[in-house]
């Protein structure tokens, strides 16, 4: 059987956690998120980014991260600006305009929104009350093409949501690769204070399931648990996201793991540039896109499963490697054999 | 620390589905429900219901799956019919009319609906194209209030729907406590042909999470996949829910757990009645309502805890006991001898 | 061919309008509501109301008031009461729900509501965050039935809506006709002051069609206008809207209409009671529903038109006769002679 | 006063409109669209596009029919296809999101779309269930750009989305300036049989308000009236829609009007084109849009209103020029001569 770099959520989960599940497998807990282990996760989480007022709430998913959030938060008559790329403008079978939003999208090579984009947005919805209203800022980081933004970038574009009364909210479903990425220079601090609200991922980061939708924004906290138990999001064992949350801030095992996915891309990566193979995309965190000739996408298919990204033209097109917590070095070794072997 | 009589989601799960996730952890499996165990869930269920062509999806809660069935199956100027006690009409936060759907009540002293109740809701709404045309009716086996339907009533609830042009749709968030039941006479091969829908909960009968939709009906089964997507109901890992279904029905574990929960219950209930209590409605399942002074309950209350359901009078209340698989025998001795020293 | 008196909106419209209609036809005016006509009507209205705060908005009919409010006021884990009597809880085709909010309904036999019975509604929804919240009442006035409210009744309402954090909204599709009534002791001034928002019909008043929505809490109206686009609610031409309502503000028009159609009523509710016929309602509006032998029905049904409102026992029903401002003195006389005539 | 072209419905109606209002006035009729006048209006529309097994149903405006026709034919899960200057994708203030469905959109200079860039849409949403089903494809004609499509362009659009799966949708607000084009080879029965269905304006013909909804495909019929109560477009007068349709169809005055208007418009394309001015497209119908210097609009500006429509480079602008039924052919005299002024 193949080795899958298809994506970062094909094993279980890291054994910490499953030995977690086993010692609390019988305390009587709340439930709905009213046990210990959210209890203790929320307090660390509002340690980690420095901010005690923030609420935290924990769910199943992103795309039910991203749609509860942004029907909580908006009117009727509000809409999002997002990347083209955005996983809720491609990847989530208009979850959002199923909650009555429009999503605007900017193009994006890298994955990333600028100010100078969002402004277009808003100068080409000027006709009151013809036109809708931008009230949210939608980013990604890590991004879906596996980029990052930098602290001023994330700067900017919080001062410039704070001027045109927009809410900044971001999508972490890879947060912690971008956290470990060693070109990173954004801090869990930075995020309490820079973002009305973010959500942090495990799910792609070594836990069976969970995201923590941190809400930083006092004014946008209210009443919040209802909108997750009408969407659908409120486990009734909520204790299984505590725990695990729990674990995995406990002695920043996230970004161990989050490292270690990085460094075997990084690895795999070097391997390929040194072959003279260039990439979609300039990235530092777990995911990779390097452009091939369709015989040597074909030749690295023998013994490995990846996704084909896009096409380039007609002789090649970018793949998409990605590791995780759960890629072993060996396996590492052996695919950066078979790329030595391609010419 | 007391115990808790609260409910049937107060610990983890059940040892060897912990087993199970430790057994398969490492195995790489397709995401989003493309899992093997997923698939052989889905196998062993259309076993079980006796129904080749059903298709099974696995989702976290009840909640959501109530809300992702009924807007899946329903066009917006359709509603449905459900009992005034019913999940969906009173504790989902308005999940269902948040997907666009009324949910018309009818009255119910018992958690259950007959045909004659659902007509009178249909003949009320006559004034074509001023009212909503109903199309889907809505029950829960076991009720929210511990009963079960029998098989004739069921198949007298199937026959009006079929005359009707109306689903119906069975909320199974308790179905194994019903199937368990010593005065139960539905089948699950029944379940596979007199409704169109029905899902079948774990969370409540042992799992971690996970509820499986279960869709007879063909012309109801495509493109059901998208609706999950949508609602944000679609887990990466699925295999979380997968490995847990085949846990549960290998050897008919879900059927021990769920016995195991009704005998500490009919046990309770046997103390009880032997002291001449009352309950607010008879039931043989894991959930039991008796009917206590109010000096009565705060004597239980010392040492377990429950909910004080349904004031009955100035003097009196019913409180609910539940019970579950995780409830020793040890426990239910220690809460009969409690309810001995009563009176 | 019968006379109707199946509803107040069989005719045209008042000749006054389609005099005002030819006089400022070729009038160059703006669209959606920026003519002259819009803008003197709102500002009639808000002397009228005596709210020069409050906000006016025209629109076509009163489902489209109804849930474009409902929209505009609430948040999504936000809900609706209203009487079980209440237009948008029978008569709306799930408008209301279609936006995603769900309508609680009381009780009630003169089509009123009362605080009490808005209270059960609260604390059976005290399940933080299992169940909704509520947040908007909604009345008639006059109501389906045809009766009004007091101005102590809308007093008690109104203190405890605010007591409440409700806000309370009144459908005004019949609201010059309880304004005309004689029983009547609420003025338009005390509608700017006791709710939050209302609305004031005129397609059942004389006019084409037409309903005003007023807006008197200052936090509802930001923004309305973009409620109104999205739903379809903003007439290219508004001018069609605003010159009915100029022509029915003049010189009280409104009014005089109504109250011809409130005495040919009460003309008629005369006749019937002399006979000893009694009514399903009291009222003192344009609507009466008499209750008559089905014999008795069918004769009266020789040479008028009328709906056949609710069922009393094997041999009687309550008919629905209303009238308008259309209905002429001669046809009312016409009529009751065959009431007269009938035993 | 300044002469406004700024649109096509500054004034009230055509004189033969008022005269039928007039003298239908006092005639009762059923209410929502059950009278006479509606019904006329239904079957010559049926004769006209030769399709006897159409549905035709009136309702205010062209938001409202594109919200209330999007939202009945689809399915949550499905989206529709705009050029990306389509009325639904900019001016509608999210109407057809806050119905939960998505609008992809496609580049389009002239206001057209293509099947390749349908099809280019279809290519990009392959991952099932993940992204959204194209469902519907919306044209408008004449488009907001005053552009019309060839009966072979509309003839490919058509084949192209029967072999697809996809609904075809036109918005014909301005369908009749469209059909009355000097360019045009579409005729009313190419739209009985090319399309799914179509919406054709009246309220920017002459008319005081009013769109007609044609369903060709008998599949979409069926409980559309439900569609059009719930989402509050259905008029309790629907009489005042049927008369203002059954005046415009009688010996074919929408056609009269429309002509009217576009020779006012073409007049004043000449005088622009002789004087050696561009367009921003090429137009044949009632709007035109010459590129002009900024100082050169203002001079315009003295005596006329219009907008402004879009920055060409720093130097210059074009302007929008938009004719009616009521444009007098002096006022289009006097323009020229101001055009003739200018350089």
């Amino acid at each position: 059987m193949k080795f899958s770099f298809k994506n970062d959520y094909s094993e279980g989960c890291h054994p910490r956690i499953l030995e977690a599940l086993f010692s609390t497998n019988l305390s009587q807990q709340g439930g709905y998120g009213l046990d210990d282990y959210c209890q203790n996760a929320e307090i660390s989480i509002q340690e980690k980014i420095n901010n005690p007022a923030a609420k935290v709430f924990f769910l199943s998913g992103g795309t039910q991260a991203n749609l509860t959030v942004i029907a909580a938060f908006l009117r009727p008559h509000e809409s999002v600006v997002s990347a083209q790329t955005g996983h809720i403008f491609t990847n989530e079978t208009g979850a959002i305009e199923a909650t009555g939003h429009k999503v605007h999208a900017v193009q994006s090579a890298d994955g990333k929104i600028k100010p100078q984009q969002i402004q277009e947005i808003l100068d080409a919805h000027r006709n009151v009350p013809h036109q809708l209203k931008q009230k949210l800022v939608y980013i990604s980081n890590s991004t879906e093409l596996g980029t990052i933004y930098s602290r001023t970038e994330l700067k900017n574009l919080s001062a410039f949501c704070k001027e045109n009364d927009l809410y900044l909210f971001m999508d972490g479903a890879r947060l912690s690769q971008a956290l470990a990425a060693e070109t990173n220079d954004i801090t869990l601090q930075d995020l309490g204070q820079l973002t009305d609200a973010f959500y942090w991922g495990a799910t792609k980061n070594g836990a069976l399931l969970g995201e923590a939708i941190i809400i930083n924004n006092k004014e946008l906290q209210g009443d919040f648990g209802f909108h997750l138990k009408q969407k659908g999001a409120l486990l009734a064992k909520g204790r299984l996201l505590g725990i695990q949350f729990q674990e995995l801030l406990h002695n920043d095992l996230y970004l161990s793991l989050a490292k270690h996915a990085n460094v075997q891309a990084m690895k795999i990566k070097e391997a390929f540039s040194k072959k003279g193979y260039d990439f979609l995309t300039e990235t530092f965190t777990n995911q990779i896109f390097p452009v091939l000739k369709h015989s040597e996408i074909e030749k690295l298919a023998e013994n490995f499963d990846f996704y084909v990204w896009k096409n380039i033209d007609d002789d090649s097109a970018a793949i998409r490697i990605i590791t995780s917590w759960a890629t072993a070095a060996e396996v590492t070794d052996l695919f950066i054999q078979k790329i030595n072997s391609l010419k």
